[in-house]
């Protein structure tokens, strides 16, 4: 069945999760010792879904965590939807929350190799993103340029819980060493509000996880503006920045109230030459899952078209998580050639795949 | 000039500001000789703004500071624009971000006593919010007792800027009492990131005014998730809840996704019999400054019309501020049903006027 009748699709965030016995053999000591002993031990948000997080669906018959088994994510997402490329995204990033930056950088290198090892080549649609930790923003450029060469690693991931909006200029480094490496790099949540990282909204911190998922979106916000106003696209020219899992019908009305900040407010970020607005559309882009639902579809394409919309959104399953969007529920009011765009082309032209 | 027309106008978010010194003579031992010796001392958020908080034609002519002069709003708001009801909002919502809570207390209570010894009755078109502390909801409860029932005293006002979400039920006090009096309660930001509240985005601390001033909306958007979930709209079904300077146009997509994520996760909000975005129209109120101003002006009108905003935004000036919407300024393509629902007939129902 092809869901989107002529073209095939790519999908930017697909979690293959792994048990954390999985890195061990590729970890040096003492973390080695450490996560035979104890496991990873991420600093997790501590929200609670009754749902739970996985498609019950995608454990392995024979065990194992959902998402941890290549054959059955190829039986399960690529064959049927016609993936032409799935961006292997890991869950790692998460450790971004945790306290020791060593320590998180020598996860996110184990698991890069556990990356390039056990999956990467297994399929041609797999391609992969190498994780870095936000905790050391030198190491991490350390390690986007020891993978980063890598021909099925097509960008960078990092994790949107952090311990500060990430256009301070403590992170540049991470940004240098991307656009160095031509990849786009990703911001994925799942941790806001764990560890050393900020609390998971404004406000502090609500009491249940449909408050937590909710606000999600604060956390892209912030990092948007702050990239925006620290200049990261003016002295990052050739780097691109990928919003995943945050939500998209939120960018119109902040960047109406950005742009208008700015007509009054420019002479504190004079390396600004236009509007935030227009570097947001060259150097930004969104994806799908979870897509906001209005009770009346057509708000959702009505709003889409008070932006560059179909330039900027990728299509993501979110595979093997709980509200996975299948490519074939998502968007059925978008036209034909915005519908190709997201699905397909603009993943294709930003990947270069 | 009237600038509507046929209706006068209602500006739900006027700034009285006065001199730390007109608060002393109501002040008790040991606060009088605190604000006499160093003034309030308010724990601001400690962004600056290069075009300045104030207008600067709001100045007194004879000095002091801007929106202290009853004559000169007189003259330069309330005849000018016809305003039939001017709310005066203060600034003294501010203290919350402080430490001690009698300190808290204090100062909003001699500012409530002052509120109602120089301004009210000084012009037919005053009328009062109540100023209560979030430091001590039990104190905070006590003062809306004591005061609410004056004439002018048209509802109760506090900051947005706290230590938590605000559907917490530590807060629950003051939402027991304002419902009690008849009283709306106004959520207003300015101290956001100041003293013991929290960062003023979710990913903490932004470098600038901008960003700060940009991300504020945020604080609304956690606030009222945090109201709605916690249930206080079901625990207190009278209540009305005004987001006062926290921008508009974030609204449907958040409440998309919040109902969204209802349909997955009620089972964690048990008390909720209703849609999320149900409680939020049937019980909650935006106001127009600053209103966010796309490219395109039909965009604004457009979101408008995808949620009841002609019944739930109140017209504010923000008085003397520097981003001072005056009424003839904006919302020009609303039909002339919708404005006079927005500058006049919602605040006159909603306050009883």
């Amino acid at each position: 069945m092809s869901v989107t009748d002529d073209f095939k699709i790519i999908d930017t965030d697909v979690h293959n999760e792994q048990a954390d016995a999985a890195l061990v053999p590729y970890l040096p000591e003492p973390w080695r010792s450490r996560v035979a002993a104890t496991g990873i031990g991420y600093a997790g948000s501590n929200y609670w879904s009754p749902v739970g997080v996985m498609k019950k669906d995608s454990i392995p018959p024979g065990g194992g965590k959902a998402g941890s088994d290549p054959e059955l994510m190829i039986r399960q997402l690529i064959e049927p939807y016609q993936v032409e490329a799935a961006l292997l995204t890991g869950v790692v990033y998460n450790i971004s929350s945790t306290h020791d930056p060593d320590y998180a950088a020598a996860i996110c290198s184990a698991y890069n190799d556990y990356l390039i090892a056990e999956w990467l080549g297994k399929h041609p649609a797999f391609k992969g993103l190498l994780a870095v930790s936000t905790l050391d923003p030198v190491l991490a450029a350390r390690e986007i340029d020891r993978v980063g060469g890598h021909p099925d690693i097509v960008g960078v991931i990092i994790s949107s819980a952090a311990r500060s909006p990430l256009g301070h200029r403590y992170y540049h480094p991470i940004y240098e060493a991307a656009e160095r490496n031509g990849l786009p790099l990703s911001i994925h949540p799942g941790a806001e509000g764990g560890g050393s990282s900020t609390a998971p909204t404004a406000a502090g911190y609500p009491a249940r996880y449909i408050e937590w998922h909710t606000c999600l979106s604060q956390m892209f916000m912030s990092h948007l503006v702050s990239l925006v106003c620290e200049g990261v696209f003016v002295k990052f020219p050739q780097l691109k920045v990928v919003l995943v899992e945050g939500g998209i019908a939120w960018l119109p009305p902040l960047l109406w109230r950005l742009d208008k900040n700015y007509k009054a407010l420019r002479s504190t970020v004079p390396w600004l030459k236009r509007l935030p607005s227009e570097y947001v559309r060259d150097h930004c882009f969104l994806t799908t899952q979870p897509i906001e639902e209005p009770a009346n579809p057509q708000h959702l394409i009505d709003l889409f078209n008070m932006f560059d919309a179909e330039d900027m959104i990728l299509y993501s399953s979110d595979y093997p998580h709980w509200d996975f969007d299948a490519p074939d529920m998502i968007l059925r009011k978008l036209k034909p050639e915005a519908r190709r765009k997201i699905f397909y082309e603009n993943a294709k032209k930003l990947y270069r795949l």
